[in-house]
């Protein structure tokens, strides 16, 4: 967060609340004034999604590595090219003042598969040949489970989710080719708790569905060797009897990126694991989100 | 094939040729009369599929595994319940006389996750609460691969394409959580032909797409361990600097099938792996189909 003064950063508070027009809307505003760090539990009820910026002579072979692994890439929208202020298709993002270069509250810029800089905004690495993919992200199904009575580990501790590189292998789609794998993130729940966590997440299609992998057996199949070491994101407690529940995740394409280095010219933009855009999306446009994945 | 007398059997297959629409057609009441054994090579341009057939309770989490899984489980039709004359959506199959428990070349059926026997119909083993599903088919876009001057290794030698169970996971849905890896096809290619034969399978999403591993190392990473030990199909030879080839296989959904063993009550049934249907979908249908699947 920038250092504000208290009095000024109440008033664009109170500004931002005043124009949103939707608890999305509010929380990408108070994203683009950096007043918020990360999004987890921000505005229930609507989808979040991941970002992937690239230069447009990859963009359609990343369409089709979206297509060819929805459960870590369920693609929900993109920019045209070189325009940050407008998401295909109509209706993810419903306000007019939208931005993709400053309303994620947190930036990775990559270059030649080297992360290069975490930043708040991307303005002055979008160019006018730059296209934004946005990405289902798995905190849009946290307020299903807590609605449910299940706990958020990482909600409980006041952080983003811990995620972990494994050896789920990505589908291979024109450039990136270079056996990058999966990225999962992981909450915590017993044993006796995991087929109902199934059942509730599965309608999020959209958003990675139901777990790929869950319990020890399940942790070491998918070659998370250390739960209490994540490659991404803040470690979690396990309380008694807890097993890890792992789900496909949206920062598995930072992984393709640095799996294809310098194959990609220019600069390639991702968010910061666990700080991610709330669309206009809602729960309610899951079944025609999942209608496009699903005949 | 059935013992015919060589007149009879001539006559049959005048009358086929008479009665036939299109060679798609031809080829559905060719395998229906047991006229024909595997699909390599048949009516060019038409899309070719796999099948799996469910009881129905089991039907939905099989949509799931399909969308979860696209490139081994590209799903581009099913029967409504019970009805193995129908195919939805419309225009997959065109022709009225359609019946999918006779217009395979041959079937497997499965019991318990066990096969328990190979046979050229399911009119036995078909009830009211069957559904069957038609998956795309890597014979395909073998047309393709043949019009641009490139061999195809099974089809010189007049069998089916060699397959092989790897190492990559089928990611689960549902009930379909047994831990079961992706069946891959295999063609065999010189290293400077790879990048051409991914440009030609890559519209072909619908059916597989451009290959998921390629070379000997990739044959390592995927746990293909001997090419000369197939564990489905016909084992293939490999000329001078010739390496394999790898592309997601409609046969997979058959070791989701025996993964699931006793949790799947009722007959399973699919096809002989290489022995599929020819539907009237064609290669002009193809941007259509990978629309559905790609954003």
């Amino acid at each position: 967060m920038d250092a504000k003064g208290d009095d000024s950063e109440a008033r664009l508070r109170a500004d931002i609340a005043a124009q949103a027009v939707n608890p999305a809307h509010e929380s990408r505003l108070l994203s683009r004034h950096n007043l918020i760090s990360n999004t987890v539990g921000l505005a229930p009820g609507y989808l979040q999604v991941n970002l992937v910026v690239l230069p447009s002579a990859y963009a359609s072979d990343f369409r089709d590595l979206c297509a060819r692994n929805p459960v870590p890439c369920p693609l929900l929208g993109q920019t045209p090219v070189g325009d940050p202020t407008r998401i295909l298709p109509e209706g993810v993002i419903k306000s007019p003042d939208f931005d993709i270069r400053t309303d994620f509250p947190r930036y990775r810029v990559f270059q030649g598969g080297n992360l290069v800089s975490s930043r708040e905004d991307i303005l002055a690495e979008w160019t006018d040949d730059s296209v934004g993919f946005l990405i289902g992200c798995s905190l849009s199904f946290e307020e299903a489970l807590v609605k449910n009575g299940l706990r958020i580990c990482h909600q409980e501790a006041g952080t983003v989710p811990a995620m972990y590189k494994t050896n789920i292998p990505v589908l291979p789609a024109g450039i990136f080719c270079d056996s990058a794998t999966y990225v999962v993130s992981m909450r915590t729940y017993k044993e006796n708790e995991i087929e109902f966590v199934r059942d509730i997440t599965r309608p999020y299609l959209a958003t990675h569905g139901e777990p790929v992998a869950w319990g020890w057996e399940g942790a070491n199949r998918i070659g998370v060797r250390d739960v209490h070491a994540p490659d991404f994101g803040a470690k979690q407690e396990f309380r008694d009897g807890e097993v890890p529940v792992f789900w496909g995740c949206g920062v598995t394409p930072q992984n393709v990126v640095v799996a294809a280095g310098s194959k990609i010219e220019g600069f390639v933009m991702s968010h910061e694991p666990g700080y991610v855009l709330v669309t206009d999306l809602t729960t309610a446009d899951l079944p025609i989100l999942s209608s496009r994945i699903r005949l």
